[in-house]
């Protein structure tokens, strides 16, 4: 509303009110004449495309017109399995078992990619997950044999896993297993390496490649005996009572971290020998993160519940594999519309800049497409601050990513927005009309292989591929443009 | 800032802008006619005691009176000494080693008592400590006990020592030991019980009893061990960390709770045998308040080193033993000024009201003395919620008690404040001055012994005994008065 008028004009008799829209620059004439302005934010719909725009116009909730029917009622009952995904930690089980993923196969994160595109970060994942596996026994023969056609390639997105940064899986590394009991969907992701050189962000030297047996070895076992013994752990609840305590759920995981770790510990030692259930407990009182790859698993498993609804608008995953944006939509099935990805907006570790960055990377989007991470960014001020931001910029983000999403979760609430829930659901319509990038909040890898992490910070979506997407979904309901 | 005047006046000509002081009806005329009023919120001081507006006056910080020189820097002194405190978790042990408590000796909380005037809750948590003890068989033999004399009863805090509620403490209860490394100050508290039928609130039931026994014989050593492995925990560090995950160390410890687990766990496996370990775990995890104890350790730890230097006005304890509501301030050592203690408002249990409710009770007011609890309740809007509040009342009660304090602790910032520290040290000149009573987040216990909890809420502080803590500090300076 605009406020109380201050001046009389003579020109307009009585009050003069303006709304300004567009160029900000007409604002400050009537401004120097004490005459209040409201600047409305307005951009015109799909960066000013017009085809798109018509086709979004036709894609409209709107009762009167069959197509708007199917999208409205696509959507509701997308948001409803959304809203009621109810993901349980199950099980910890080898990737080839739990993915069947035979030898010689890796996923990565991120659409399609074929090995001559790969980002360095993925490729020094790839190197050090076949030394892993001992299909090679050094770097350079791990890449001859990548570069062969030897190796099958496919993102994690297309076998019901998720992957942070490179998000590679081979066949022996154990994954979580996240059951949605409400939707029936299963989903897996790795177990975290905690910061450092770490596979996932593209390091592959002797400690990282020891970290990871240990976790076939140890680690997996030990948490599989663990949760038969305490049977599964409600990631719902337990992520919602994280976000009471500060995590966002994508960069921040020390709270959900915490909880498990409470939550699991009686188990682990009725289940574990002492010896292994103190260097678990070691690993898992160093690792703040170690929550992170569940979290993931728990988004992806609720989102794949409202995924190939026929019509409906709302985005299933966002990911990126460090060369292409990819999102896919409800509506639109297993097809992935993609842009070029760019590098976020940092902090940086001392000694690494920018110009070191590779652009962004991983399928930890899932979380945002939840609703969490970014949209969640009320919950997790530091994160923010962690960039130069404040806590009024934390309220800032989730207040703007209310406005491209289909609604709000309850059971994931914001106490800093009076306890009302993350915006959740992300409608590609509402992002190509208001030109509203969703915020990803993200780790920031080196762009040569063997690196690893040199920041954190935050990426804003490509816009292009939500275009894509709503011509996409345009002609999956014959709708002509 | 009084707003921009809507209307102009023909009996003011211009612009009549109006604060108001004193009674709100006032306000209703001028605003009925459309001009703005700022409504300021002031009381006379001392809540218009003449006396002692006087003596305050005398107090205050003025560097041309030898006694404002001296109250200045005794709080400078004071404040600094707090500021610095580090407190650190380094042990458990018995109370009687720990204390040098002995036989027939118990202690309570808040201020001097005896028997025939303390409260239920409390009298019965003295049944229970001498059932636990064995000074007696049944409740009836135990409270002829108590009423003969026969047993000395005296407060925790003359012993370096807070309990929770009732506060009773008995020769064998295993107590929490931290130091203050920067002060060279110990103090001390029993395990939490967790929630329900617990001695805390006056319960002392044979599952009450039961769970004593099993802290002195299971729980307390274990955590011994487990400190000598681990060495010591600094609470500090592990705090300021918590009010950023919800916790305001007082009523809302699950943050803490949750990371004091991760961090001793591995030593618990290293020390204690699986079964021990896994009874100890499932403990920790059923009791998310479990912390609260050693949050009011290191509060009194800390407190402590800021108690004794003449002339400061900062209050170093506020406690209530159900009759009582006591304070001390630094510059009047360790005489206890005290007023009679209400009911908290608070939220009662099915079946309960304010009706059964005991008056105020416990030392755990000793987080709000050290500017944490009530004074942080900007970390923790879920406890404003649990009495009908919003997370914009939750920022104003940390915003108001900012007015009675000395300074800000930037080792517990406040992500909801754009992480400004929480307000700590109470100046009793400011409380008296501005009629702002410290706020206390508190538990409700029932009126009769052997009930337990039947709430929680929200306490203020009486006026009264901060009046007579500044009649007694410019007694102790000699002020006429």
């Amino acid at each position: 509303m605009a406020a109380e008028p201050m001046t009389e004009s003579r020109l307009f008799p009585g009050v003069l009110r303006a709304i300004n829209l567009g160029l900000a620059m007409f604002v400050e004439a009537p401004q120097a004449h004490g005459a209040p302005v409201e600047a409305l934010d307005w951009r015109p719909p799909a960066e000013g495309d017009r085809e798109v725009g018509l086709l979004l116009a036709r894609l409209e909730d709107d009762p009167t017109d069959p197509v708007g029917r199917v999208v409205a009622a696509a959507n509701a009952t997308a948001l409803e399995r959304l809203l009621g995904a109810q993901p349980l930690l199950v099980d910890v089980r080898p990737a080839r078992e739990a993915l069947g993923l035979e030898d010689r196969h890796l996923l990565h994160s991120g659409p399609p990619i074929e090995w001559d595109r790969m980002c360095g970060p993925v490729r020094g994942a790839i190197v050090g997950a076949i030394l892993y596996e001992g299909w090679a026994a050094a770097p350079e023969a791990a890449e001859a044999l990548a570069a062969s056609g030897a190796i099958t390639f496919a993102p994690c997105h297309h076998h019901g896993a998720v992957g942070p940064m490179a998000g590679v899986i081979s066949p022996s590394m154990p994954v979580v297993v996240v059951e949605n009991q409400a939707g029936g969907t299963r989903a897996h992701a790795t177990l975290n390496e905690g910061l450092g050189k770490v596979l996932r962000f593209g390091a592959y030297d002797a400690s990282v490649l020891e970290r990871l047996r240990w976790f076939g070895d140890v680690l997996g076992p030990a948490l599989s005996a663990a949760l038969r013994d305490s049977g599964p752990i409600n990631l719902r609840s337990l992520t919602g009572q994280a976000l009471q305590m500060g995590d966002e759920g994508h960069n921040r995981n020390i709270a959900a971290t915490s909880l498990l770790v409470r939550a699991l510990a009686p188990s682990i030692v009725r289940t574990a020998d002492s010896a292994t259930a103190g260097v678990v407990f070691d690993f898992l009182r160093s690792n703040d993160h170690f929550f992170l790859n569940l979290s993931m698993a728990a988004c992806k498993s609720s989102m794949d519940a409202a995924h190939g609804i026929p019509g409906a608008s709302i985005v299933t995953a966002m990911s990126r594999n460090g060369v292409d944006f990819g999102i896919r939509l409800s509506g639109t099935g297993d097809r992935w519309f993609t842009s070029p990805v760019g590098v976020p907006d940092g902090l940086y570790f001392p000694g690494y800049g920018p110009e070191d960055a590779n652009p962004d990377l991983g399928d930890s989007a899932i979380t945002e497409t939840f609703g969490i991470g970014g949209f969640a960014m009320a919950a997790a001020p530091a994160i923010t601050r962690f960039v130069g931001g404040t806590a009024s910029d934390a309220l800032e983000f989730t207040r703007l990513m209310a406005r491209i999403t289909l609604g709000r979760n309850p059971a994931y609430a914001l106490p800093a927005l009076e306890f009302t829930g993350t915006p959740t659901g992300i409608d590609a319509r509402r992002v190509v009309d208001s030109g509203i990038a969703p915020v990803i909040n993200t780790g920031i890898a080196h762009r040569l292989a063997g690196v690893g992490q040199i920041g954190a910070g935050i990426a804003r979506a490509p816009l292009a591929c939500f275009s894509a997407a709503i011509q996409g979904l345009a002609r999956s309901l014959g709708v002509p443009g």
